[in-house]
């Protein structure tokens, strides 16, 4: 675990429905795939190796017929990535679901942040 | 990763200060030594080894002005370990803190984990 010199409190949030499971692994993907348009670029800023990123990719596609990401090849870019209106309404919930468990939960982490000291 | 029937909203909040962490394992078996009074007890709860349970109440007692778990050796029993005042205190905010951010991110979950059933 790294040192952290500040107070921080961190928050994971995961979802799970029947045997499908998101996190925050998979939504930061999603969100730099967004920020992007490439699956390698997504990776490379998450310091995840491409085989990686595509096996996330694979699990937010899962439901064939509403896929998260749409890959396409080829071209002189090596192919692109872009985020599906679905992708983004799950990633935008995600993200307002991480905004209120922080908030809520903030005023107690600092406290026991100051606590711990 | 278990296959779960129902949908679940998982939060995992962790408190970093300095290069202190605490998360939900240490605060589980923080109350988990509160309800049995014995941490080999609190360990098997968790099915967690003697030794791993042991490191943990090193580190929540590592300020030693100010320790979460006493352990007092010897007797029939072999010993009993009690949470001070000060680690109740500690467990107390964290699992308000659970509670706060769960209740504020729970509506955004269950919607989330309607739309990827």
């Amino acid at each position: 675990m790294p040192k952290r010199k500040t107070l921080t409190v961190r928050m994971r949030i995961r979802i799970y429905a029947g045997d499908r499971m998101l996190g925050p692994g998979k939504m930061e993907l999603l969100s730099h795939i967004d920020e992007t348009g490439s699956l390698s670029a997504a990776a490379k800023q998450m310091g995840m190796s491409y085989m990686r990123a595509w096996t996330l990719v694979k699990e937010l596609n899962r439901d064939r017929s509403r896929p998260m990401v749409e890959m396409s090849r080829g071209g002189a870019s090596g192919g692109t990535a872009k985020v599906t209106r679905f992708g983004r309404k799950i990633l935008t919930l995600y993200q307002k679901m991480e905004r209120a468990g922080n908030k809520a939960a903030g005023p107690y982490g600092r406290r026991l942040a100051r606590l711990l000291k």
